[in-house]
């Protein structure tokens, strides 16, 4: 990989060099963080070169990311996703410039599609058959989609309350599917004692310093939807914390070859009965585990494995920290879908919704340019959408009772 | 419409001119369909003109479409679907170039954006601020996410049956929603008699000639990507008739402005428990209601309103019809996500189902270009998938376990 430098241990600082299948900091275990040359891909990846590119996937910005030269890529389009103009949505809100990154369009329906495209792509090149991961859901489909597609195996390790519809999807996939009877700590720990066992590609985005770089892509394109402008907030929920971290590698890539020239504060939201992220920047004190208390599965992780990487880029970005309710996740679920026309799973509009408590609290000028990542499609968790949306009117097949009910409400 | 010459009634002929706000023939009650000036279009839509577009949603193709001049077009990107080479299917069913044109990743998951864009920006254009439809699910949540979008109120129209996950959907996007105690027929009636009393835009596809008209760009799409040329065979999952009858139009458009030099056969596939347009075409007799049977919710239209349209595509297509079981359906499910990592719902996978048949039959050569139309996300209904998918290995987190487990299998 002519681009990649190598990667740093962002605990001790280790440098490791490019090439190095070492997942974790060999001497302190610290997650890694990959390193570019600039320079070189500043050469490439320019706003004439983009032009001329007819590959609107994450494949577009293949110069940033770690992939090695000659890999098959994905055969799935991943990415490319829609940067919408949310009039409408901002108008309720308060904000003139408000924008959604609809990243649950991915073929899988989450943004989980971007790390696990990075996994597929360099356990093939690998020469390995058989990938792994655990998840509460979009990774496992994404990993196991993919998979599919690249014409690998895989395992996939999931909490027993991951909603019945994301493991039907990842089994459609020809996943071997385990659930696990715990907690999403307890899955990842099993998913890693197996993946050691029998050697399979770890997809685990706490392990495998790779995938953050696909999550970036996210960023790459809004910029470039902007006419490479960064937004000024960009509204990130946060389970795991790999996600925030790969949104701000996005932008400060892009700053580090002039493609933009600020950047932007990020605004992590997470949910109030799963919030360790945002309570350790809060307190200023270490990342301490927490229960798992909401119906945002997706980011319902008490012990996040990319804290660290994720308290940096929120420090970093001089970011925000904002915890919602339930109900206000799933308002902003209501809230989104009536004003926007987009549907997003309770952990996808959990963006929107600290963006709506951040402009109460005004802590987003009205003029700001913002945008709501919309991490995951509402079709993966209609349970939660239910809770959300009520009943229908339910009548016989009658104009005259139709006429009445509609009098009556 | 300077592109739109008029719409000549299907049954008896008569000819209206453009702009005529009719629905259905006044003189006979028939389906309409609409007539380009091909000559006019030919000129501003060409392989010149589209290789300098931008904009790859449906709306690349203005020229083609019942758009008036300075219409406000939909805020979600609808169209611009990936064909995949799905050269793993391909081998399994004994075909060297098959293709999966995957419209399940469409703004609310079905090709039904396609037809419910045409709705909303017709009724904005007109100034309409309601837009009504009945629908076994996808043209509902198509047309509520539309209307959202665009600012619309949206009566919605659904047969009691409709999955739950369908129904959520739609009330996310802030819908009035109408479930009704009867079948598909009670429920388009009811809706065509509250459409008509309160004088709301008529998105029933059965009514309105203009929806078949956006349901085309699919075929606009594939001909493009596969280099201006048709495939040999499409096949398409069938129930009211509506979507194959623009598959076909799609291209016979394309060949009347020289776009691509030869039309493909269709596949219609219908399920066993509803296939009354494959049945009229089998026994050479008019079309007769049929039961409605098929876990396939989206095609299980026992009285197609666009039958004869569809009748019509079929023939003139010199097509084939294929009639496949649920269980046929499950399995087309598995296989397809299986070997592409694309997870259709089960109307959106029967038509590989199809061609999976039809290969059996010996009715496909193994060399001819097919593509195969997956019309809704697996999302969508997660119910069939669990049913398809069975369930995944439930055990604790325990190494030992697991490796007994896996032994053991």
């Amino acid at each position: 990989m002519r681009n990649v430098i190598g990667a740093v241990c962002i605990n001790c600082g280790v440098q490791y060099e490019a090439g190095d299948t070492t997942y974790t900091c060999k001497q302190c275990g610290g997650v890694l963080d990959i390193q570019y040359d600039y320079g070189y891909i500043k050469s490439r990846l320019n706003r004439e070169t983009l032009a001329a590119r007819k590959d609107f996937s994450m494949w577009r910005y293949l110069e940033l990311l770690p992939i090695e030269e000659g890999s098959r890529l994905t055969p799935l389009r991943i990415g490319g996703s829609p940067l919408y103009r949310a009039e409408k949505l901002g108008e309720h809100l308060g904000l003139k410039k408000l924008y959604i990154k609809d990243d649950g369009l991915n073929p899988t329906g989450s943004l989980k599609d971007r790390a696990s495209a990075i996994a597929v792509v360099r356990a093939a090149h690998a020469g390995m058959h058989t990938v792994a991961c655990s998840s509460t859901g979009n990774a496992a489909s994404s990993l196991a989609g993919n998979a599919a597609a690249m014409g690998l195996e895989s395992f996939i390790f999931v909490p027993e309350r991951a909603p019945k519809g994301k493991v039907a999807q990842l089994m459609i996939f020809g996943a071997h599917v385990i659930s696990v009877k715990g907690n999403y700590e307890d899955t990842f720990r099993l998913s890693a004692e197996a993946i050691e066992k029998w050697g399979w590609y770890n997809r685990n985005a706490a392990i495998n310093p790779y995938l953050s770089e696909g999550k970036k892509t996210v960023s790459l394109e809004i910029a470039e939807q902007l006419g490479f402008k960064a937004p000024d907030y960009v509204a990130v929920s946060v389970g795991d914390g790999c996600t925030i971290a790969g949104v701000w590698k996005g932008f400060k890539d892009l700053y580090a070859i002039g493609l933009i020239d600020a950047l932007p504060r990020l605004i992590s939201v997470q949910a109030k009965g799963c919030c360790p992220i945002n309570r350790a920047i809060e307190t200023n004190r270490p990342l301490e585990p927490m229960e798992e208390n909401t119906l945002a599965d997706s980011i319902a992780v008490g012990v996040p494995r990319n804290g660290e990487k994720a308290l940096r880029a929120i420090r970093e970005s001089q970011g925000l920290t904002i915890t919602v309710s339930d109900d206000e996740i799933l308002t902003a679920m209501r809230l989104l879908g009536a004003t926007s026309g987009v549907f997003g799973e309770p952990a996808g509009v959990t963006g929107t919704a600290g963006i709506k408590k951040a402009v109460e609290q005004h802590l987003i000028p009205a003029e700001a340019v913002v945008v709501s990542l919309v991490t995951g499609n509402g079709l993966k968790d209609t349970a939660s959408a239910q809770c959300a949306a009520g009943e229908p009117l339910h009548i016989p097949p009658d104009l005259g009772i139709l006429i009445a009910e509609l009098d009556r409400t």
